[in-house]
């Protein structure tokens, strides 16, 4: 079958030339005899292949001297608990802003770890049409951290600005919008993403932490979920998802083929652009529940009149070679989401076929 | 390059039909326009594979009704923490039987989540030459678990016969030899492993365990370490390995097409024969350290009478195009891993070069 339109949420759409490298050597890496699959993650053609995406995070994401990059296992559902067992010492709270669906996720497992502090939140009537300005936030000076989540994938909301908390370590799940563009990697104490919306596939975490922190972290918890156990070890201490690995080598390869993060954000917001603009141009038929200046660039969520007009919408889409499109089950409506590998064209079929909706 | 003779301890050798399904539809599944790695968790069609892969798992290895059959993240490297994390009860201490470098692992994780007892181990001059019998195990009917490690991929051992722990709930890391047989799953309460060795690729980690366990495990630990949470999701509460499931799923239905675990055990039993009995004929030359009934059938480890004959083997059978035949770094010596996807032609190529070597 031709292609399909790849709005999915996440696990979603890859560069087209990350999969097809990936499909040519599978059966025989680099003229080894043998799959990348097949090849010990201690042996060196696997090595080589680690220490490039590595390398490659470092450049893309101009991660600087001081930070440890890791791969690691179990999506940022595993690091809502091991960052607070790393790094919410004893007898101290840690700041978690509150901007959706998934920042709660984050502050109501770091509850089963330790005390936990809202420093703000931005909920209204069970939705979340925004992010926080910086005057709302609570902070406390003494935290252990401040958590916040740099995208909202449902409430499809993305902090434009990140806030400023002087110098308690400012964390953030960056899971949906990890290198979307350039960021200031120095302003973060550690950053998690699962890889399978703009990185790669499931079952491959990034973190980004200070070395300073990875020090400090706390030694009274398993060895395993020790961040320093990792990073002393190169995301070798045990074996890690190796194609996992291999194949978020060959997207971060395409990204930076294609200009690297600078590049991704004009196409990205020129993609967004699109479908925003779709949406306001038809304030009968469509409307968008997230305030202007809080918008997703990655995850563009939009309400129909009704549920049947969404259903229906869903439908024809899908029919005209779109999927993914259905909201999340939490919130209903209709869900594009545009990482960076959603191509340009995708993006052109959704904005005439919402033009010609019901017209 | 032609494909070589694939000896490697883990990832290892999987059948090369898994490899060229997953190749052939890498672009497409199913005709579904999108590689199996962009199709969502929640979709119809992944979850088809993934509830083929869990049939598979109960099929295969029979696991009972009773049981729940989960797809993890982490390794078993994970698991020495979250099995004490789940099972091992304020109050109570849990029984390791230590028989080499994983069991020690295991038990030295789980000194840092709650007490542990040494039930047996047979350590001798700092290496185990063998599993322990019966008699010598001093179990604590009250403990809250026995843990043994069935296969010890650097020493070379594997349990034949399972111990007879009464009621008291056995746990085994089967990493490197679930699946080499039929296996009885109701003698244990939880059985987990690393895909990367008899299953799939790393990434995936295989835990089986017993519905009671489940439900009475304890509750003060993060939610997304309490089996319960994945089990009553059927391993999807978050975004699981979705590729890796998917290729587990490939091998497993290689394995039922070749006959299931009774052809699996025909067959390992053939290799293993094949290189003991290479080992055992040239005395002069090749000396297996493991004591004849706790042999593996899954890492035939064995030395020569130096160092330097040792690394010329590994050369030498290198050039003739086998691979990973170097012993565990801390042991030393030759280890040839002869996992359910290792070829009987690739033994046979191993057993004609021992014959030949130094003739």
């Amino acid at each position: 079958m031709a292609r399909v339109s790849n709005f999915n949420a996440g696990p979603s759409a890859l560069p087209l030339a990350a999969l097809e490298r990936a499909q040519s050597e599978l059966l025989d890496l680099n003229g080894s005899g043998m799959s990348v699959l097949e090849h010990s993650h201690r042996g060196k053609v696997y090595e080589a292949v680690h220490n490039e995406a590595v390398s490659l995070v470092r450049e893309l994401l101009a991660v600087p001297e001081n930070y440890d990059v890791l791969f690691l296992q179990g999506g940022a559902s595993q690091q809502f608990a091991v960052v607070p067992m790393n790094l919410l010492h004893s007898g101290k709270s840690a700041d978690y802003i509150i901007t959706g669906a998934w920042a709660k996720k984050a502050q109501g497992e770091a509850k089963n770890v330790g005390t936990i502090r809202v420093a703000a939140t931005t909920e209204q009537d069970g939705k979340f049409p925004r992010m926080p300005r910086q005057e709302e936030l609570q902070l406390d000076a003494n935290a252990a951290y401040v958590h916040i989540t740099s995208n909202e994938t449902i409430g499809g909301t993305q902090w434009h600005t990140f806030p400023n908390v002087g110098n308690v370590p400012l964390i953030a799940d960056m899971s949906s919008d990890i290198m979307w563009r350039p960021t200031d990697v120095s302003k973060f104490g550690l950053i998690y993403a699962g890889a399978q919306k703009n990185l790669g596939p499931s079952g491959v975490t990034l973190v980004v932490i200070r070395k300073d922190l990875v020090e400090s972290a706390r030694k009274d918890i398993p060895k395993i979920f020790q961040y320093r156990t990792q990073a002393a070890e190169n995301s070798l201490y045990n074996t890690p998802s190796t194609f996992g690995i291999y194949l978020l080598r060959n997207v971060l390869a395409v990204m930076k083929g294609k200009g690297g993060l600078a590049a991704m954000e004009a196409q990205n917001r020129k993609k967004a652009g699109l479908i925003y603009n779709a949406i306001d141009s038809r304030p009968d038929l469509y409307r968008c529940p997230v305030e202007k200046d809080s918008r997703s660039t990655m995850n563009v969520v939009f309400n129909l009149t009704t549920p049947e007009l969404e259903a229906e919408f869903v439908t024809g889409a899908q029919k005209a070679g779109m999927v993914g499109l259905k909201g999340h089950r939490s919130v209903g409506g209709i869900r594009a989401s545009i990482y960076n590998a959603c191509e340009m064209k995708w993006v052109e079929n959704l904005i005439e076929f919402m033009a010609q909706f019901k017209k």
